[in-house]
């Protein structure tokens, strides 16, 4: 984890813009430019307003935050073309010099696992998967991490941790997720031995301490492994009590802002040196925008979305009120990561 | 389910074929054609591989065989260009008449959710998406269904069940997986409350309880949901346990012969009408080939694997061997499904 510590304390800024485009985010003159250029298909006139609008907020953080965490889902929902997106959308961000966490939440058993842990470098030329191909297959990814569903056991884990540690990557396990009902199995409470004097314990704690020797072959110069955790920002009294059980884990916390915590719920994330967490903001501040009052310029429109094909003079002024939308979309992207900064250090102090 | 059961009444085949191609299950002829045609990229050169591959399984099988299963992992790996070849599986499977199941493993909260859920039929329209984008996103995923993670709870399942209802497909939620370290988590004891009177039951119970919940609303003509469940042949007693708690759920069945299960295994998670599940096999038929004393001529080469460049001559002789080994792939795989077939319904006798 010793890649994002750093990138944490250059930055003094332990969030991270979750990249997670969806028309209702993103202006309309942009959705309406890339739906003029692409009649032919909606995923690729998608694709390219969300390929603007991730670029427009890349450039207005890059030297305040430390890391964007793009959420597949949104991306996957456009088909190969939106995988395309997510693969440029890392390497972008990797190229200003962020660090990708890509939110996944792959899961499966064995050799498979392996697989999807190409998200971290490649397809390895082992044995099983065939000598005699010579080389690993090129790595589209650029992701320094990725999020991975623990329901499988340590076979669906492993895989990912011998990756990542021979690629100098992490990931973060899913352990206390920040979602409602999330508490259907997480919470669940479990029966313990008879010899056991543990106190009676959870689902979640159980993953907990599964996570924290999982990682325990690849701790770092700063005291973390490489087998971070997610940890809902939802749940403060857990997450404060995940913190101590799990002294080596790094904590991934979602769920600050929209979803309703606050920065004296992430508190007790963070170790005593104000380390071990990083927070996750989406909406907070990809959406910022929406909130200045220079936003009713962007969000009608007379064009595509009432189904008229724009001429060549109309199509020049949505190129321009794209352009300008996407400057405030960058401004206030950046006053809002500003402002969670200042708001989670001052919290720490 | 009805789509499923009916496919597989017609067949007489409760089977489902696992589309997992890898270099080790592939002729080295195809490789080295496939690796010819693309010099510049190793996942090109692999993706034609693969659906060369996968379409000499299909089309031997297609006429005996209900359902196909591409573990998107396999694919995933080549990054985008191998999201279009599993796109392109589903679709060439779906356009030979069969049921194809995405085995895509995803789950994620809330909206997110909703997002994979696009696997089932494109990206809906919903006001919180986006109003005024007009129609929705085309679908290029192709799938009839797609099996999810419990682990965040109903917030990540119900979005598919709500779109697999509108859509008329299906999903399979993970109760209890094939993999030796699946009791990690999923057989875990859980207190029970001090007015519990049911048996003390398992995490892989309660998640078995949920899923029955889940699909309670979308009951077809044959009583099986629209949500089953995946339970693995390495766990016979339990799973025909399971099988008696999850009445109107459809078990999605891997881990026969290569993991290790057997038809009398399996025969456990089938109702008394011989319905109620369906069985995976992988390796056991697209691998088949390679049991077979012809194999010997399509697993050596001269040419591209040893990094030497073939020339005109040489290519027409590795496309002929490349065009003889898939003959062989797709006999033997139509053998095999055939024997798994007599296999399966014998112990169901």
């Amino acid at each position: 984890m010793d890649k994002l510590i750093e990138a944490i304390s250059r930055t003094g800024n332990p969030s991270v813009v979750g990249l997670d485009p969806k028309p209702a985010l993103i202006p309309a003159p942009v959705l309406d430019g890339a739906h003029a250029a692409h009649p032919e298909s909606r995923a690729a006139a998608l694709a390219d307003a969300y390929r603007a609008f991730n670029k427009a907020v890349i450039d207005a953080v890059a030297d305040i935050v430390p890391a964007v965490k793009p959420q597949i889902a949104m991306y996957e929902a456009l088909g190969p073309i939106g995988i395309q997106l997510f693969c440029d959308t890392c390497a972008y961000a990797a190229e200003r010099g962020l660090y990708v966490l890509g939110d996944v939440k792959r899961g499966d058993i064995g050799s498979t696992a392996a697989l999807y842990a190409s998200h971290l470098g490649g397809v390895p030329d082992v044995a099983e998967f065939g000598e005699g191909f010579g080389t690993r297959v090129e790595n589209p990814w650029h992701e320094d991490a990725v999020t991975v569903n623990p329901y499988l056991g340590e076979d669906g884990v492993m895989p990912f941790v011998d990756v990542a540690d021979a690629a100098g990557k992490d990931i973060f396990v899913l352990v206390r997720t920040s979602n409602p009902s999330s508490s259907q199995l997480q919470t669940l409470p479990l029966r313990s031995g008879s010899d056991d004097e543990s106190p009676a314990s959870t689902v979640a704690d159980q993953v907990a301490d599964l996570v924290e020797q999982w990682g325990a072959g690849t701790r770092g110069e700063h005291g973390y492994s490489r087998v971070g955790a997610v940890v809902g920002a939802t749940h403060p009294e857990e997450g404060a009590a995940l913190r101590r059980r799990m002294p080596h884990t790094f904590f991934l916390v979602p769920g600050y802002g929209a979803q309703g915590g606050s920065a004296s719920d992430v508190a007790g994330m963070f170790d005593a040196d104000g380390s071990g967490a990083i927070v996750n903001s989406s909406r907070g501040i990809i959406g910022a925008w929406r909130k200045d009052p220079r936003a009713a310029d962007f969000t009608q429109t007379d064009y595509t979305r009432q189904g008229a094909d724009p001429d060549a003079a109309e199509r020049e002024a949505i190129a321009d009120d794209a352009r300008r939308s996407l400057q405030l979309v960058g401004d206030s992207a950046r006053n809002a990561a500003l402002a969670m900064r200042k708001d989670l250090t001052s919290a720490l102090r």
